[in-house]
């Protein structure tokens, strides 16, 4: 049983205390994601020079890492700033956006993971088996698996890395290896525009930030970002209305949506 | 005479296909362009590392090249990428973004046609020309001719390269050298939203994906574009709107709009 | 006294001119910036490569650098393209955005103002105080600070660089170290859009570069930023719509629209 009054109080205090979130991610998804943590009342950076990570995360409340667009020296940046937010013990949040793809991807998330113990993973059905199965190969960054087919992978993973990890898609499942919870609002139409995974991944990086429960954050903001993506495509034409749209739910979320939209 | 039903099935194969369409391209538009290409129903994946590119376009239908924010990297990264493809024989659409306004830029453009063999080249008409003539300087990324008068220099281009070769503009033509067809669908609004080009040579990477015909491909591509945009434009106030109004007009695009909206 | 009709002119005269506004920008924003030069009729380009840079200010009318996601060879690309636009004598806009936050940016901002001496820096409140100050840090890039605060800050700075210095804010303020203009027209809401205040500084790019007079390009830009934001926001629900309005209402600008909205 979800607690819609402490969804809630996260979001209070997100807006009260405006998180600095510093997110190391992709080209194609910076603007969405630095102004969906706007709409919900976080600060967001984008910093990824060598010359500045570490002093950026050593500000930030929360750090997101996502390799969307990966290269080199943008890993570099992130394993510095992973390892200054794991020494202040601040949250990190990683998104290992198309791992499986190729083999790059999958050695990163592999270091990623190991150096950095991010204190959440959220990925797509497909993103999370291929993090699991070495052997597997996911086509892109579009996901050709259902959520419950990943639960168990998701499960294992959780325990095996010690961090909670959440599958997204038509049902979100969070889980913390032992416990899971589902997250049932949203909308297929999510799917097509990009980069709303990654925002989901920026989003838990603001509810990790006042949240001490990894577990609670995570679902509390999966649980905002399906209600606020369900109440937008049901106003949107196409995934250009909805992605504006979504802004816009997010920017007038409260508790009183929350209560009337959430669906157990 | 164009077949519209023809456009009409690639469309359906897109979507029933929903081909991994791999876009080395620049930092303005690839939010837009991976949107268009989700909006139509194919997989956009961007990815632009020398450490990946060659496995990404391995999986991938089709390749787009994109020099808007070009660096000597992401320049190596089109080389390696550009030779899978050919190899592979899979389609490559190239966008010489502002080709003529630098050395830099018409030196790239050089190596990539001869390199990579692009099957699409898509430019506005100062580009196209500039790609002909080296002595003509182009003032930045919008067109100052107009696309009548690049016609002659495209079918040159679309012969000595063996590429059909796109002029966008108030009517686009598209050429492979000896035939010559017309879009006279699109709004000059469209000009006013940063990338739109851009967006239309990511279209045509999906076109191209599913069919065999470059000439084809680029045809039915280039008339989703002007419809989807001259739909769109009638109900916008500017370009902000425009953009968002693009997508949903994408998004809802089927054989019925076609045949209601296209102009012979 | 703010004469609107001169605000007016400007805009005509970038229509007609539709100057080559050269950006060295940050990833986050470059869409949007790009979206609002076209919006006022301006022809944006973003080039970043060292090994086109000189080039492409050398066919600029004014040259924008901004911070944002710096990185040293960006920065290295930012120092030239200055030299050049310096000896053209074609106006700089300089954007310190998030300056204060890391020792990397204060560094970079300081290099910038000594070696490329801009004719107009925009930031908000915090950023200018931090720029006046080494000791004072700032929390990543959105202002801690009222507009009023930094203003003796501001005119101070003005004077030492020989620079137009603008605080972005509620109240807008524009100083040339001697003489001082506020814009009140605005929305909070805008603090809420990503890029808001870089837009403002691109913006500036396409005023300072068909108004000899720096300060008055200064005030004029920024009355067109405010006026475009409250008639947008007013028609807004949150951010995603702001960010859409907000370029309509750039797109649809000219005098009588002045007019009916600006506050002396």
């Amino acid at each position: 049983m979800i607690d819609i009054s402490a969804i809630g109080r996260d979001l209070r205090l997100i807006k009260e205390r405006s998180p600095l979130v510093h997110n190391i991610t992709n080209f194609v998804v910076m603007n969405n994601t630095a102004n969906a943590l706007l709409a919900i009342g976080a600060s967001p950076v984008m910093a990824h020079a060598i010359e500045e990570v570490e002093e950026m995360a050593g500000i930030a409340s929360s750090l997101v890492l996502n390799i969307g667009t990966l290269e080199p020296r943008w890993v570099d940046a992130m394993m510095l700033a992973g390892k200054i937010a794991l020494k202040r013990n601040i949250p990190i949040v990683f998104d290992p956006v198309g791992v499986g793809a190729t083999s790059y991807r999958s050695e990163v998330c592999k270091q990623i993971i190991s150096e950095c113990k991010p204190s959440i993973i959220r990925g797509n059905a497909s993103e999370i088996i291929a993090l699991c199965n070495e052997n597997v190969k996911t086509k892109g960054v579009d996901s050709t698996e259902s959520s419950d087919s990943a639960l168990s992978w998701a499960m294992q993973l959780a325990r095996e890395v010690n961090a909670v990890v959440v599958i997204s898609g038509q049902t979100d499942y969070i889980t913390d290896g032992e416990l899971v919870e589902m997250i049932y609002n949203g909308s297929t139409m999510m799917e097509k525009v990009t980069g709303m995974g990654c925002t989901a991944t920026a989003v838990l990086g603001a509810f990790a930030a006042v949240n001490p429960s990894m577990f609670d954050a995570a679902i509390h903001g999966m649980a905002v970002m399906g209600i606020a993506g369900e109440i937008a495509a049901s106003a949107s034409k196409g995934n250009g209305s909805l992605q504006v749209n979504f802004l816009d739910e997010l920017y007038a979320m409260d508790e009183e949506v929350l209560c009337r939209t959430f669906r157990q």
